[in-house]
């Protein structure tokens, strides 16, 4: 059985190695997987926006660890999501937030029983002693209502969803900024509706007017230094990208920056 | 079986996808776990902090690898060491040294056994083509004194001791520096006695001084910027520590740096 | 069986854990090994010497994926090699010209057969849609024939060769920094014939002269800012090092400065 690792908590400690033994303690015979332990310290949005964009290329009944907790130690809890067929462990505090509004139907857990934690839990690690184990029992077969009662006031975290101005303009933002420079937002084709496609597509980001559309980034002309556009991005969200070259160097664009697209309406009333 | 790696190769270059392949080439089954590959160049002490750390969150059984090895080629020994129910490999120059202090019984022996090296053995990467393949050999069940005779005279290295001074301060000091900018004394809550619950507790280092005390980091006032606290961390040592923030940075800390603790001896003296 | 990922997509993203996910989902009992993800972006030739350097360390039957892929969407073909018995899965750009050209007798195959792609294939992300899928058919014993039919136009990178000058010098490159600032060059001990012993050798990079050769690295003298010297490296190329130091910044070096070896017959002649 696969367990999933994906925390803020770097590589050059022995935090990520104690979690794995934590795991491998329960079940020997899981395989550990990290996604990445190089979210930003204590950032719960990048956190939430990374497993959402990993967690469903993973077969189904995979366990996945999520521990990006400042409240660790505090009253916040241990919680277990099941959703799409996938498992997810970490704290209550909006990690699981995306998954849990685009899967729909989730179940969610208060983990109470404290038989599966470490038998010594610290305060200030509950990767290693609480989540963990956890991980290893769900990864053993064992039922997240056995773990604790369902919950309905778990902490939401909204995916930041764009919106419509009055004008018709459609307003979005960037969510993510990717280590080749490609700036994620939160625009997906669907809301474009094949308006990308267009003569007179136009997206408006930083002072910057983007008016090309490209299939794929070696469409694009002028390498390098060239020309930046919009792609539709592998997590099924629109980026801006340069072929070659980094978008949030060029544009000077970073996360939570403002993106706006002219609608069909918007055009028509200028 | 589970074998973990830890060195200082870092994760851009070859070295640590070659010593997985040689492991995996003696023991195909062989599950195989990174605990760091970023321990600074030719740190002795850090690798075996980092391991003491990290190991004991493993089952029973674990073979652990751990390379940092300015000595690769020279007469330094490879040595393989049973402690507490684990399996150690590497260079007998100390990276073992706290484990083997720690654990107690520790069984030391150097590895002459040629023929369960990698058939070539270059002279500079030991981890390749000595370690790893020992540690697959290990891991498919070869009991220690098969790889070669017991020593006695490994190297150690002490574990560093806080000391009491004469007028009873109990000196110690940052023995490791987080990914956090949380600060790691080699002092533990045994050392101090309970002493950090007390109203004038007192802790000394690096010009400041900390009087409070927390038992988990959002217990503490001022987020961010705020009050620098002790804390029980989870590799059993107290540190010294900032609420969402970096007590490395706050008060320009770094390893080494002394710590002094008033004890109640001191204290009536004065 | 055994899959290797090879990739410059850094490991801070969700790419690498969507790659993992997507061999995972096809063979779930795949053990995914990570080599490095930390190649240069769009670094073909730094990813074709890693995977040269690492590969023959595993087991015969092991699957590599690699990509370095700034091609991807575009009309450059997916394709499966098979040498030296490993199995390598990855663009047609070059990637694996190295092993190709080293290992003999390989058979390339350009992989047509979409069904064993992700059902929907991505124009920004073929690691996962495409690559990382196929790598999943092959642990589970998929022939690559199967995968698509053989070609023989596929694209070749050569090793950069050294080269015999007419006054009988010995020209080279570095082709390789590593962490520890060791200069690997693309000069074998067959190419010095053994002159590297020779009380009169001396090897010429960026305006320097080294004429000593080491065994290995803690028989050099002058630790740390010490004298460089030249060594037979791990990757079966010759080396320029300093020991407990770096040899790249002691002396300025850097990817694809030259080197000189003076021939017997250059001196002979001089």
């Amino acid at each position: 059985m696969i367990v999933t690792l994906l925390t803020d908590f770097g590589v050059a400690d022995y935090f990520v190695g104690a979690m794995k033994g934590a795991v491998l303690s329960v079940n020997p015979r899981a395989q550990v997987v990290d996604i990445t332990h190089e979210i930003p310290a204590h950032d719960i949005e990048a956190a939430a926006f990374t497993l959402l964009a990993a967690y469903a290329s993973f077969p189904e009944g995979t366990v996945h660890v999520a521990v990006v907790d400042p409240g660790v130690g505090s009253e916040r809890r241990p919680v277990v999501v099941a959703a799409d067929g996938h498992f997810f462990v970490g704290p209550d505090n909006g990690v699981f937030g995306y998954v849990c509004e685009r899967a729909g139907g989730a179940g969610v857990f208060h983990a109470t029983e404290t038989k599966y934690f470490r038998p010594s839990v610290s305060t200030t690690f509950h990767g290693r002693d609480v989540f963990a184990p956890l991980a290893g029992a769900l990864s053993l077969g064992v039922a997240p209502p056995a773990l604790g009662p369902p919950i309905t006031d778990y902490e939401r975290l909204a995916f930041p969803a764009p919106r419509r101005l009055p004008d018709g303009v459609l307003e979005g933002s960037v969510i993510h900024v990717d280590r080749f420079g490609n700036c994620v937002t939160n625009l997906t084709p669907g809301d474009l509706g094949g308006l990308e496609g267009a003569a007179d597509f136009s997206l408006r980001v930083g002072g910057h007017e983007i008016r090309a559309f490209r299939r794929f980034f070696a469409e694009a002309q002028g390498e390098g230094g060239g020309e930046p556009f919009v792609i539709h991005g592998s997590a099924g969200l629109l980026e801006i990208a340069v072929n070659l070259g980094s978008a949030a160097r060029l544009l000077g664009l970073r996360r939570g920056q403002r993106v706006r697209v002219q609608g069909p309406e918007s055009g028509a009333r200028s």
